[in-house]
């Protein structure tokens, strides 16, 4: 943390500090099962669902911290939905982005927090994945700036340059979020050009394309929140992010990220005539 | 690390010891491409290979302490093959299991230590996760123990009971791994009868069955120095490992392996039949 953290003047300032409230409400709840049974001391009702419980606790946290510094503001969260604010901007927040793996004990999940300006594009964002101590943002208002802090390490992010499909690293999520037909055709098609693809990623795959780790992210049936605090930290690091017909900002739905402009021409031609 | 680790009296102070020297090798090549170039002071020469020189590198630190603190024993490892030694007892090396998570950033990779003794069985696990500094131990000799350490904090791992496939979490790899025709159905069957499956997991998925995460792992086409290391550690938190017929001890190839029995027999009804 940085001082400009406590002084709240910056929204990146703002992000920060939701963020480290997400994540005291949701590590107790992180493998809170009966296997790692030494440090559990939750409920043990039958009915108790730590991923709700934590999902829910995060947001209303971030949510009252917003209350207080940014009253102006709206706030749409996937936990208690959507208010406009006086402001025009929009805070977008997903608690748990990644809940699947979150309940499997995995680690490729994350807070996500955008900050959309009055004309409704996400200036800011960060990904914080409170178990690794990882924390991803970027701004891409005035100047872009992109950070990556690990433990007590900042260093910045920066996407790698992939001149071609067939040299590319591809993530997503699952193959079943693919709807079977022209969907799941186009990402088979997608796949057969690639070096490698990799599944499981949730928002874990953009902050590594951003860290020029990976070459392409591609996804279907994503919420506004799933995606739009990812957006700034892409394009910040240099990637591009846009949906299957190369429209920026996507709102959710079919989102295409790459690291190279080339590849996303390459993989826009072979998803573009997906109706 | 405890006196133990120091004074390599005993078996898994040496197996902790080889950890540790893996670690030291793997993890300046974790992220070191081009993305992180703050981080980077690697070769840039086009022909550099992160994940091999860290597969290579880890490997003989480790070998060169068996040679010194196990000279009687045989090492069998990934990158250098088998060789057979005085006491009939083998150390099994995968010194990076889930290189294509490794190579893409993504955190489900491990290092993979196993002992067997002169009857081949593997007796001593530890499966260490480098960059979140996670170990995840089985000893099955004598009384069976289990440990799961995490920065500072040491737990019991232990399996979770789960009545049935229908409440079932699965974890596998790739779905691509399973040959199409018979392997591919059976696992497609299975995967119509959990509640959940979820890939991406390698040596990740078998210490979240030992954590009493998820229920099930299935996955085909293992390497001996792929599963040997998490068999104790999923026996000794009180799971089951076995190949697709119910033997016991597989030697790589078809991996069932379950926290509760009553789910690895669900599954074994459903695996035993593939040709």
């Amino acid at each position: 943390m940085t001082d400009a953290d406590d002084d709240m003047t910056s929204d990146l300032s703002v992000a920060n500090v939701l963020a480290a409230a997400a994540r005291t409400e949701i590590l107790p709840l992180f493998r809170a099962g009966p296997g790692l049974s030494a440090e559990n001391k939750l409920p043990s009702d039958r009915g108790f669902d730590p991923v709700t419980a934590a999902d829910r606790a995060a947001e209303t946290a971030m949510r009252r911290l917003l209350a207080e510094h940014r009253p102006r503001d709206g706030v749409y969260g996937e936990e208690f939905g959507r208010v406009d604010g006086e402001s025009g901007r929009l805070w977008v927040l997903d608690p748990i982005d990644g809940t699947r793996a979150f309940i499997s004990g995995l680690l490729h999940w994350g807070v996500l927090i955008a900050l959309l300006n009055a004309d409704k594009r996400p200036i800011l964002g960060v990904m914080d994945q409170p178990y690794t101590n990882e924390r991803f943002s970027g701004c891409t208002q005035g100047r872009s700036t992109t950070v990556f802090s690990h433990n007590a390490a900042t260093t910045q992010l920066a996407v790698r340059s992939c001149p071609s499909l067939a040299d590319a690293v591809m993530l997503t999520t699952d193959p079943d979020l693919f709807a079977e037909g022209a969907e799941r055709n186009a990402f088979e098609a997608l796949s057969g050009r690639v070096r490698l693809r990799r599944f499981g990623s949730d928002c874990y795959g953009y902050a590594m394309l951003a860290a020029g780790c990976v070459d392409l992210v591609v996804e279907t049936g994503l919420s506004p929140y799933d995606i739009q605090a990812l957006i700034p930290i892409v394009e910040a690091s240099g990637g591009v992010v846009t949906d299957w017909q190369g429209g920026a900002n996507p709102w959710g739905g079919r989102v295409l990220a790459a690291g190279d402009r080339r590849v996303h021409a390459e993989a826009l031609e072979l998803l573009s005539q997906t109706p």
